[in-house]
C-alpha cells in the first residue's frame, strides 16, 4: 500500500513520549524506575472511592450511565468552582469545562487558539506533553529559560519586543519536569505582560495542591484579577489526576468568555463529554469531604519521600550531581556538575537496574543535556536507596 | 479585551451541534422529544453493570483508578478483539485503539489523515458529528447523495475520475440520519475504488448491532479481506455506547497499521488514555457473558418501537410524508411529499409540544430541507402516539 500522503503533515514531526517508551523499560523484572509522573497508588483512598462509587451508581445510576452535557454536571462543575475558590480561583460554574485530564483541558484550548505558525511560548524544561499538544496544533514554539524563580518572564518581555505571540504555557507551582514555582513578582509581570501585550496564558497546575510547606503562592489567575481586575487572559487548568485518582480522567479548564463556546464545540467533536461515570464518582467523592485529608496525606508522604531521596542523591551523587530542593510535587530534576549526556547515561543505569528521564526530552530547543528527572512519587523509600547507590555504580 | 486574533481559524467556522441546542428545548415541561439520538436508559443493564463495577473496583482497583495505557488495556482490546470477530471485523489486539466513545476515534483519525483542503467525502445526509470532525481538520468536504441502497458509491466513482480525494466517512449499517443501509454489491465496490485511488475509508458502525432482522451485512473490513485480501484502507470505527451505556464513553478504532502508532500519539496528546475505570467495568461486563442477552433485548424493543412510530406516522402523517421502513438503528428518516421547510415547521411543533431534527442540519452541502429525522429509541409508546398527534395538529 502506498502510504505516503495519507498521513496528514501535523502529525508527521510530532515526537513520541520518551518517557511513554522508557516506561516499558520500567516494566522489565528488576528495573527501579525514578521515570514515570504516575502517582503513588499506595496513597490512593481506595475507601472513600469504593463508596461515592456504590453511592454513584445506586442513587443516580440514569446519570452515572447516559450522556452528558459537553461542558460537564452542573454540579460537578459548581463542586469544582468551589475547589479552586481555596486556591483563589475564582470563577463561576459557567467558566469551568470538565475534561478527560487536565491533558484534554491543554490540547482542547491549543485548538481552539493556536494557527500553523503562531508563536507559544514554553519554559525551558517544560511539560513533554503540552509540547505534543501545541506540535499538533502546529504551533513555533519558543522558549524562554528558567531559573530559581521559574521561568524567567523577563527574558520573555525582551522577546516580546520584536516578536507578537498568541500565548504563554506555564507550570507556574513545582512543575514538571523542574519542580520550580514561579515569584510572585514574576507572576505579576507575566499576566501585566499578557494584558499589554494581548496574548493568553494556559496557567496549567496539576501539582498546586501538593505543596510540601504551608505558603501557597496566588494563582496567575488570582493576581490577574487584583493587578488587572480582569482574567481575560487566563486559561486556567488542573486534574484529579494528581489529589485523587488518574483512571477517572477527570480534570477541568476555567475559561475565559470568549472561549467557552469555541472549546465547548471542539470537546463536542472531539468526545463529546468526559466519563459520566468518573463525573458522577467524584462528585459523590466531595460529598464525602475525604478529599482534604486525602491531599494532607499525599502531601505529606510526598514531602517525606522527597527529602528521602533528596538526602540520598546530595550523600551518594553530590560529587557529580547538583539539584534544587522541591518544595512541593512529585519531581527531583538534577543536573551533572560537569558536561554529561545524560541519556547516554541512561543506558549504563539500565543496565544497573534504574530507569529515570534524561532532561533533554522536556526542551523544546537547546536541551540541557547534562539535566536528568527522578520521580520520587512511586518507588518506596527502600528501592528509593538501591537505585540510588545503583545510579552511583553506573557513575 | 480584544478578542481578536486570538482563535484559530479552525474553530472559527465549525457550526455548533444544532441538535445539542434542540435538546436544549427538549428539557422543557410538556415537551415531548424525537431529537435525540440518546439510548433508552429503560433498557440498560444496571443490574449487570453494577455487578461488573463492583468486581472492577475490588478485583483490580490499582488498575481501575491508576494511568493506562494510551492504546487500552491488553484485556480489553482482546476482549474487543472477540466482539469484531463475531461481526466478521478479524484484527489483532494490536489494531485495536480503545478511544472516549467512537467520536474520539473519528476526531483522533481525521487529526492523523486530513490536511487543511484535503477533499474527504461523506454521504447526503450524514452524520453531523462526523461532519464537526471533519470541519476542525480543515478538510474540503465533498458528498455524494444516498438512496434505499444507502451511499451512492457510483456517484464517487464518477467524482473519482477527476478528483483526488483523502477518504470517505460511511456508516453503511442503519445510518445516522437515514437509518440507510449501503448495499452488498456498493460495499464491494467502494472498498475496490479505494484500493485503486489510494483513499481512506472510515467505515462507522455504532449501530450495526441494532438490527430488526437476522441478516448481517458483511462489514467492509470484511469485504476489504475477500476482496483485496487486506484491509489497509479501512479504518473501522465503533462504540459501547448503542449496546451497554454511552456515560462510560467507551469505544474503538480497528486501524491499519501505518495509522497504529500515529493515532497513538495523538491520543496521547489528547488525553493520555480513555477511563482506566470505563475498560475496567467493561472488561468484567464482558466476562460476564451478559452482553448478546442485552443487545437481543434492546434489538426488540428497538424494532418493536421503530414499528410503533412508522405506523403512526403512516397513519397519521402519510398524506403528506413519507420515509423508508428502518430495518435497524435508532431512527426514522422522513420527508414531506412537497416541498416543506421542516426547520421552519419545527418553530411550530415546539409550540405544540414536540421536537426533532430537521434535515438540513445533516448535510454538508445540498440540503434536503424537506426531511427531518424522528427517534424511536428514547420515547414511549404513548408518548409516540402523543407527539405524532402533536405533529398533526401543527400540519
Amino acid at each position: 500500500m502506498k502510504t505516503e500522503g495519507l498521513l496528514a503533515q501535523r502529525i508527521v514531526n510530532v515526537k513520541s513520549s520518551a518517557i511513554r517508551e522508557l516506561l516499558k523499560h520500567s516494566k522489565m523484572e528488576n528495573v527501579i524506575s525514578l521515570a514515570g509522573g504516575i502517582p503513588s497508588d499506595a496513597l490512593f483512598d481506595f475507601e472513600g472511592l469504593s463508596i461515592a462509587t456504590h453511592q454513584a451508581i445506586t442513587e443516580q445510576p440514569k446519570s452515572a450511565f447516559q450522556y452528558g452535557l459537553t461542558e460537564g454536571s452542573p454540579l460537578l462543575r459548581e463542586r469544582i468552582c468551589e475547589l479552586c475558590a481555596e486556591r483563589g480561583v475564582v470563577a463561576t460554574a459557567e467558566e469551568v469545562m470538565v475534561t478527560a485530564g487536565s491533558q484534554q483541558a491543554l490540547d482542547l484550548v491549543m485548538r481552539a487558539i493556536v494557527n500553523p505558525g503562531d508563536v507559544f511560548v514554553v519554559e525551558r524544561p517544560t511539560y513533554l506533553a503540552a509540547l505534543q499538544t501545541l506540535e499538533l496544533a502546529e504551533a513555533n514554539i519558543m522558549s524562554v529559560s528558567s531559573d530559581s524563580d521559574g521561568m524567567v518572564v523577563e527574558e520573555l518581555a525582551e522577546l516580546l519586543k520584536t516578536q507578537r505571540i498568541k500565548g504563554v504555557y506555564v507550570v507556574p507551582n513545582f512543575g514538571n519536569p523542574s519542580g520550580l514555582t514561579l515569584s510572585a513578582p514574576r507572576r505579576e509581570l507575566l499576566v501585566k505582560l499578557a494584558a499589554e501585550h494581548n496574548f493568553l496564558i494556559i496557567e496549567d497546575d496539576p501539582y498546586g495542591e501538593l505543596r510540601f510547606t504551608e505558603e501557597r503562592n496566588a494563582t496567575l489567575h488570582q493576581v490577574s484579577q487584583q493587578v488587572l481586575g480582569h482574567t481575560d487572559n487566563i486559561i486556567y487548568t488542573s486534574t484529579f489526576s494528581k489529589i485523587l485518582a488518574p483512571g477517572l480522567r477527570l480534570g477541568w479548564a476555567i475559561l475565559p468568555e470568549f472561549l467557552l463556546h469555541k472549546v465547548a464545540i471542539i470537546k463536542q467533536a472531539a468526545d463529546l463529554h468526559a466519563s459520566a461515570l468518573s463525573q458522577s464518582i467524584v462528585e459523590c467523592y466531595l460529598g464525602l469531604d475525604r478529599l482534604p485529608g486525602q491531599i494532607e496525606k499525599i502531601r505529606a508522604a510526598y514531602k517525606q519521600k522527597g527529602e528521602i531521596l533528596a538526602a540520598l542523591v546530595e550523600k551518594e551523587l553530590g560529587d557529580h550531581i547538583t539539584f534544587d530542593m522541591p518544595k512541593g510535587g512529585m519531581f527531583l530534576w538534577a543536573r551533572f556538575r560537569q558536561p554529561f549526556n545524560a541519556t547516554e547515561w541512561l543506558k549504563t543505569t539500565l543496565q544497573q537496574g534504574v530507569v529515570f528521564v534524561p532532561g533533554e526530552y522536556f526542551f523544546s530547543d537547546n536541551p540541557d543535556r547534562s539535566s536528568f528527572r527522578l520521580s520520587f512519587a512511586t518507588a518506596t523509600e527502600q528501592q528509593m536507596q538501591e537505585a540510588v547507590a545503583r545510579l552511583r555504580r553506573s557513575l
